[in-house]
């Protein structure tokens, strides 16, 4: 077994930098956009009414649940460096949330979770079948949004999304509990679970403001490399020995037998006792009093966690490189922000 | 409480009748589309593949799994009654099926369904998790194909009548367990989980032979009275003393609590033991063995299995009815056939 300060003296200076000033980099997008995320938040809790009364309830509690809007924010935040002066950004960015808010309904029942951002998560208020059937409505929601907006090729890009999301949901679904899990098998999973959305969501603000098809894909290449690294610092949080000021509940993943990169990274460089420790914890699911201080102990020990938060820095950065075709200003300075943030957020 | 054979006769006569020949009225649409069906499967098979080989795997199991693709079957009957001869409607048929199938899949797990038509559900055979992300994805794809077709017009039917679905699905789970629910209650549920689809299914028709408003409204009209006419006998057959040789077990609603028109109705109809024996079974969840024999007693003596199926004969007829602007053939006839089939069927 490593020792415990071996590789981990950046990382956990790192986290002690971010620890220090609270969400740092998201602050520019948020000031840009604050009066268009109001009419999008506005715009939210009115399409989440339902004359079937659980339905807002439940909706407005996980909406309500300080989320950061990053998402509909892309897809804000994208439009306007793109120029676009019009008001069909703001639904679609509520589509987008929508969506996202589906999924997580939908993840935390079968995660089984019961906190979400340091509060009961629906399926542990309601039980799992109201935030099953909401899901749905919510997800229809967004498509009755998109539609409302009228155009196809935005519901393309939003429907082809909310595929390849169930798709990654699935294969995570086939990959959990297996240290066999190649990086690509890795990646697979949190491209499409996760990157896949941000992706569309940037996109669609070049969409939405007629842009050539050069700066669409420019701006899927943002989405995509920002919510890869969004996706690899949530992994490494999970196993953050410090737990979170903001809610954000430790050891989920691990609790779940999910083979996340600083689980395949410290397996990969561990000895024959600790890869047993592994299979003993993720693949049989035999965990016991202790074994998640351990496991946080093994990914520190191991450079696992300073790996992990290395490569997400170097997606944030590719992300960053993606706007360079856009003039420099105010919304690509913040954009640029926050994928800054993605990499050094503390929650 | 009631002599058992008091009002049942006529009933149960009906069922023999039915079970003597099998799927006697649908034939006739089957017939007219048997080639169409066979390339909207075709369509329902090639787009349910992905390389997350689970997803066709469980999409398969329920797909295959003997339903009669009834709603699939209005988008195409009514697209010919029509007068349509393009193609169009086969992609939106089995975006129809695929909306049906998601709504099955997220139903089982809600309900904790062991069997459908027979054969195991998929949460009984993969657990729960699989099946709502593979609902998820199912439904997405149904607007992929949506979209491919290109029309906003039949976007904006089926995404406002998978939110209603949802949303009845919700009013379901609300009303469940309360002998106070109401007719209208009832009804609403019925409306929103089941004819709305039916409704859009049978609307889409006329959109895509671009008919004008009023044979919209009048196919849409159509699929409703239809749609609640097959769930009160769904509802029925739960109660059915002879299990269909079809498959369909009984007493499933009776075991979740779902108080359904038999229900309501034998409530109503009941003295004070009877109530009793309803609020212990379907309010306190309090079941026993020969409970639901003693519930088919019930709903049969008090002629609450009767009145369901009249009723569910005069919401067919009113089916049949608004198919009256449209020119007699054999379009028509075989959709004014199903429309009977669907009080008559056994199963």
């Amino acid at each position: 077994m490593p020792n415990r300060q071996e590789n981990s003296g950046a990382l956990v200076a790192g986290v002690d930098r971010v620890h220090s000033s609270r969400k740092p980099s998201l602050d520019p997008l948020c000031r840009l956009l604050s009066g268009e995320l109001e009419r999008v938040n506005q715009l939210i809790v009115e399409r989440m009414q339902s004359p079937v009364a659980l339905i807002p309830q439940l909706a407005g509690h996980i909406v309500a649940s300080g989320g950061k809007r990053l998402r509909p924010m892309l897809t804000l935040g994208c439009a306007r460096l793109c120029g676009y002066g019009g008001c069909r950004h703001i639904a679609l960015a509520a589509a987008v949330e929508f969506i996202h808010t589906a999924t997580l309904l939908h993840d935390d029942v079968v995660d089984a979770s019961d906190l979400r951002r340091g509060r009961d998560t629906a399926n542990a208020v309601w039980g799992n079948k109201p935030p099953i059937l909401v899901g749905d409505f919510l997800f229809s929601r967004s498509f009755e949004l998109m539609v409302a907006d009228g155009s196809l090729r935005i519901l393309e890009i939003l429907s082809r999304a909310s595929s390849v999301i169930a798709e990654g949901e699935v294969l995570q679904l086939m990959t959990a509990n297996d240290t066999r899990t190649s990086e690509a098998g890795y990646l697979a999973v949190i491209q499409a679970k996760t990157a896949e959305l941000f992706a569309a969501a940037s996109r669609i603000g070049a969409v939405v403001a007629e842009r050539p098809q050069e700066e669409e894909e420019a701006l899927d290449r943002y989405g995509r490399n920002l919510g890869i690294a969004f996706q690899l610092v949530d992994d490494m949080l999970d196993f953050s020995a410090q737990p979170s000021e903001f809610g954000k509940s430790i050891g989920n993943d691990f609790r779940d037998g999910k083979v996340t990169l600083p689980v395949l990274l410290a397996f990969a460089r561990g000895d024959e006792e600790e890869r047993a420790f592994w299979r003993r914890t993720i693949e049989e699911q035999d965990q016991r009093a202790g074994d998640l201080e351990l496991a946080i102990h093994l990914v520190e020990g191991r450079g696992a966690l300073a790996e992990t938060l290395s490569r997400a820095r170097s997606y944030a950065a590719t992300a960053i490189d993606a706007l360079s075709m856009f003039r420099d200003g105010i919304e690509r300075r913040a954009l640029i922000d926050a994928a800054a943030f993605a990499t050094e957020r503390g929650f």
